[in-house]
């Protein structure tokens, strides 16, 4: 006999501050490194919930744990009959994948990440106790390393199943003490036994946190992500000359950082001139020799340029290589640049999109459709199927701070979307 | 007999070659900071060269070390004389008095500040060789810690002498590892016994090299310094607030370092506005949380003002602080300023300097009347007697360098004009 699915409040809300206890240091602060003995005890914790909840645990070699429902190996029939592929989307074993990330970066708050996996499994269990049964399999993913803060890059769990990184690689990324992620997940025994990427699924939904202040400021409940804006981080090196800040006339001077500053005045400029389009931030800079009397002969900044639109991002990036040449020219200093990261645009399934949207709207949920500012796994779970993310509001936009918060009726609120939209695709 | 005394090359140039390999470490980095071991030994060779010339050596409670000509004690009567104000400029004994230091920064050049010693010492000689007999005592002064580097305030010796800091306060200033002026001055033998500022020229006269470009690139050979510039020290701190880089509409953020930007071009656009006499350099700037992806919560910067016209720099003082308040309105930030030094500017005594423009013609060196960019001993004994300043040009400006250099014929050049303006002054 079966009844309506609900989302059991007490549960999800009980297991998220339950999960964001562990990890805690001496005072107080929240740190779960990817294969520290912190990730490990979550993972512990996580795993026994699973269990509990009569999913079939499986962890693959670079640690990503997948909770499978109903009972029993899912994906595994292509990769255990060599030659065969892997099972494509819409295969009928293919899963419906729930997923996010249970690691943080240092100082964190409990939700980001945290609160994907475990609504993921509270949609399953959801499923499981009003007694339904689906049209497809179900999975709930936890993958290693998403923040990226122990081990480069981040994502890097979905990366490697997503096929955009070779096990072999990934293992091998050493932290900042020479212990690589490989030796960390055996020494936390989660260095798993089958292939990254064997679970290939018919769709990916991804519950999370939005890190931005949009959803809060416009008074929405559900964002409907659309698309996820495109990455490009440089490193900008101005070479100027090091004088005395009292006896170097203004026009023989070579400053360096005065011309960091134009850059920074040029990014805030052309950004803002983008109409909301284009974001631009330098968040790191360093002067060399740093001195109050001391002309900076170096400056050393970043910029971080994001666009949902990949030709707009280019456009950025072009307009940014052409102001640096007039500026070393104008500013007689010479500028090098860096390319650090360079993820092009993603743009998410529209039919799950407009599911996500149809579903808040059923619900009585103010939603709107936006952009994420920010990486997530799904960006790489797109690659291999149709994805989409569901957005909450955070408070005030903070994220990776303590004070992250979401309030109990958005978190139960993304919930039940993630449960309507999950329902929908398990024919249920 | 007396012939006419000329300057002895080999003599001033061997001994300022010999006092630069003083204070060399393992790598060959001159560092000679105040009090310290290699001070001694760098002081304990200008006390051998003064004795050997027949100079009497006075070191007083600061440290600052005399040497005086004809021998004998100077401007001693009237501190001796319980009740009696010192010997006033003008008096019988009212030595001219030639000084500058030879403290240095870390890895330093070998000409700032032992330059002007070792040419006082120099000119002094040259006359006693000649055999003459000067209308005033004459004396050779190295004053204490002029650079501040290990000590605060810089210029410290010079300004206990002319009274603007009680010895006490001098003596207890503290280094970064608690160590005293009082006991670094006990430690290495040069805690005098006679009160500073005993000693009451009737003239200063400080030879150095320019520490910027100037002479060198119009061509001259001599400065005729007739002012030293103002200086207005302020740290900045600008908070905003953090947010990611992604996700943070451009509109909603309340950067700190793009707002520190506009600071630097602020300063850098008013200083150029000025044609050239206020200069303003950004020398420091630090962001938090320094990240590639976070907007700057905090900018922490500073502001070095220049002028040589106290009005003038008033209003650059009064200009940051208007453009800080709309900017810290327009910017959404909140900005908090802090003195950290304030010297008004110094006008050198007319007489003098017109006596050094004349000497420099007279012997055929290119020279020009200037301003100094930066702090020197002058500027404190400008306050207690008629001083002015010599400049020689310093290559491509750089001062506080292994790469400070000046050259034999510009070294010798200022010496002779030394003792042109000293023959002068004695009556010679």
């Amino acid at each position: 006999m079966t009844r309506t699915p609900s989302i059991d409040a007490d549960r999800l809300l009980g297991r998220i501050r339950a999960l964001g206890q562990i990890g805690r240091d001496a005072s107080g602060a929240l740190t779960r490194l990817a294969g520290s003995e912190a990730d490990k005890a979550a993972r512990d914790t996580l795993v026994g919930w699973m269990t509990d909840a009569g999913l079939t645990v499986q962890v693959d070699a670079v640690g990503n744990v997948f909770g499978c429902w109903p009972t029993g190996p899912i994906g595994l029939r292509a990769s255990t009959v060599a030659g065969r592929p892997a099972a494509a989307p819409g295969a009928d074993d293919a899963p419906i994948m729930l997923g996010s990330h249970i690691d943080t970066v240092v100082n964190a708050g409990i939700y980001d990440g945290a609160y994907g996996v475990l609504a993921g499994l509270e949609v399953i269990e959801s499923l499981r106790d009003a007694g339904v049964s689906p049209a497809h399999p179900l999975v709930v993913a936890a993958f290693t390393n998403e923040e990226g803060v122990r081990y480069t890059p981040d994502m890097m769990g979905s990366l490697v199943h997503a096929g955009g990184l070779p096990v072999r690689e990934a293992l091998a990324a050493a932290d900042s003490e020479g212990v690589t992620l490989g030796e960390a997940l055996a020494r936390i025994g989660y260095a798993g036994s089958f292939m990254p990427g064997t679970i290939r699924p018919r769709a990916y939904l991804e519950l999370h946190i939005e890190q931005g202040p949009i959803l809060e400021h416009a008074g929405d409940q559900i964002g409907a992500v659309e698309n996820l804006q495109g990455i490009s981080w440089q490193r900008i090196t101005i070479a100027g000359e090091a004088n005395h800040a009292g006896t170097t006339p203004m026009h023989m001077r070579r400053d360096a950082g005065a011309a960091a500053a134009r850059v920074i005045t040029f990014l805030r400029d052309y950004a803002h001139a983008s109409q909301g389009v284009t974001v631009a931030t330098v968040g790191t800079l360093r002067f060399e020799p740093d001195a109050i009397n001391i002309i900076p002969a170096r400056a050393t900044l970043t910029a971080d340029l994001r666009d949902r639109d990949n030709a707009r991002l280019q456009a950025a990036e072009s307009a940014l290589a052409a102001f640096l040449d007039t500026l070393a020219a104008d500013a007689r200093v010479d500028i090098t640049t860096e390319r650090l990261v360079r993820f092009d645009p993603v743009t998410f399934d529209a039919t799950l999109v407009t599911l996500i949207d149809a579903a808040a709207r059923a619900l009585n949920l103010r939603a709107r459709r936006m952009t994420s500012g920010a990486g997530h796994d799904a960006q790489m779970l797109a690659r291999i199927c149709p994805a989409a993310m569901i957005f909450v509001p955070s408070q005030a936009g903070i994220s990776h701070s303590p004070r992250e918060h979401t309030s109990d009726t958005d978190l139960l609120a993304g919930a039940r979307v993630l449960l309507h939209v999950t329902s929908r695709l398990a024919g249920v």
